[in-house]
């Protein structure tokens, strides 16, 4: 089978413009298919305090009341998204950016839960990756870059987590491409010591996972990102890594160290 | 040859949710191929108030300067592309939102001026219309949903008139369908008398628009619109009507009175 990358950025690379460029050069670099996932979270932040819209946070996620929905709109599928496939086009790399929403590739529904109104959260239907659209953009040798927006079928835009879209895409991708993820960010990869890089876990088992949470060592949002790129693997992904996006032509070319390297 | 209908929508009728969305169920409607392009004006004004970045117009045109970039880039790829979207594959219309970036399907140059600085305005390039491209989505039956932005393709996004974008794609378009251009807006067509619906110009001559100008009776933002459309029309675009936003389904119907018809 072909090999097709998921790469997966998050907000606070985006945010910074000559690392982002840096980034973009290196991803447009894959001669591999590829597809672009990125994040803006930060950026959301900085226009939401602009405008003097008050962000809740809980557990890490985004409360997305209808005012912040129209910020993260702004600015996933506008300044973010945008800015990202320009520098792409720059770099020769035919991307084209979509919303969920767009060509109807990633179907959510509202979350709902008993206690805490997420507001316009939505999480991805079982089914809704629409994986023939997007083998069929990626066969024409479109790059697809999804910002972290799906929408309900029904005229609503609903905010979706990057990583979960990330992995989702690649599970789905998976009957059709060997598809590899990997979810980049400002950390060389999974660390014993979050504070020091010279303790990157070169390759990591689930088992080691489960042992190391239990014991603290990983934590906070490393957790539900580990969670879900573990599940993955098992729903088909053939190959997960988690690095530095500055790192991105050493993971791609599966040099040793060069992020932590999952495994079942 | 099959007929393909290009839609312009003005950024007033789009800051109205429900004539909005009784436009896009009209536009979903359309049997034929077709193409949508929106402005937002409107909106980008707003939001630019909101964040207290100064709005410099200049003879109906937006200064683009580098905050009023990254606010249009926001509104029009967006918030208001991304609300289209959505309300489209509502009605059951595969909508791709795209900006000339995505798939570089829109290739401009910044404008340069000897005495004004417009900042990141873009005309388009000759050529700089990606038909090869748009005519595949078409015949994918995608319904492309463009925004007023192009780039540069050095990476540069560049705010482009909304109306130039429908004319120049439907030019462009011409050899391959039956272009059909419908500017749609919050009047009913050219009127003879701008506050009097009563005064609609059914059908609109080169040589009686050129009176009605020089009589001064067809004035301000029309002008451009015009000069536009005629030209467009010398250059194979099939047929063009001017129109109002809630009378579209008439208008793709060819009801006469539904709108101003141009013919050269």
């Amino acid at each position: 089978m072909e090999k097709l990358h998921i790469v997966k950025i998050g907000g606070k690379v985006i945010d910074q413009p000559a690392v982002l460029e840096q980034f973009l050069s290196d991803f447009a670099g894959i001669s591999d298919k590829k597809i672009l996932v990125h994040g803006g979270g930060k950026v959301a932040t900085d226009i939401a305090n602009k405008l003097g819209i008050p962000q809740k946070m809980l557990n890490g996620r985004r409360i997305t009341d209808a005012e912040t929905l129209k910020v993260v709109t702004m600015v996933y599928a506008g300044l973010v998204n945008k800015q990202i496939v320009a520098l792409l086009q720059k770099q020769g790399c035919n991307a084209v950016g979509l919303s969920g929403a767009d060509c109807n590739s990633i179907r959510a529904v509202k979350r709902t839960h008993p206690e805490i109104d997420y507001g316009f959260a939505g999480d991805i239907l079982a089914g809704g990756i629409n994986a023939s659209l997007i083998a069929r953009l990626v066969d024409e040798d479109i790059v697809p870059v999804f910002c972290p927006l799906t929408h309900d079928g029904k005229g609503q835009l609903l905010n979706t987590n990057a990583d979960t879209i990330a992995s989702s895409i690649a599970v789905a991708l998976s009957e059709k491409f060997e598809t590899i993820l990997h979810f980049c960010f400002e950390k060389k990869g999974v660390l014993r010591d979050a504070e020091n890089e010279e303790t990157l876990i070169g390759e990591l088992s689930e088992a080691a996972y489960h042992t190391l949470k239990a014991s603290g060592i990983i934590s906070d949002g490393m957790i539900p990102k580990l969670d879900n790129a573990f599940q993955a693997m098992k729903q088909g992904v053939h190959r997960i890594t988690i690095g530095r996006a500055d790192n991105l032509a050493a993971i791609i070319e599966e040099k040793e160290n060069a992020g932590t390297r999952l495994v079942i």
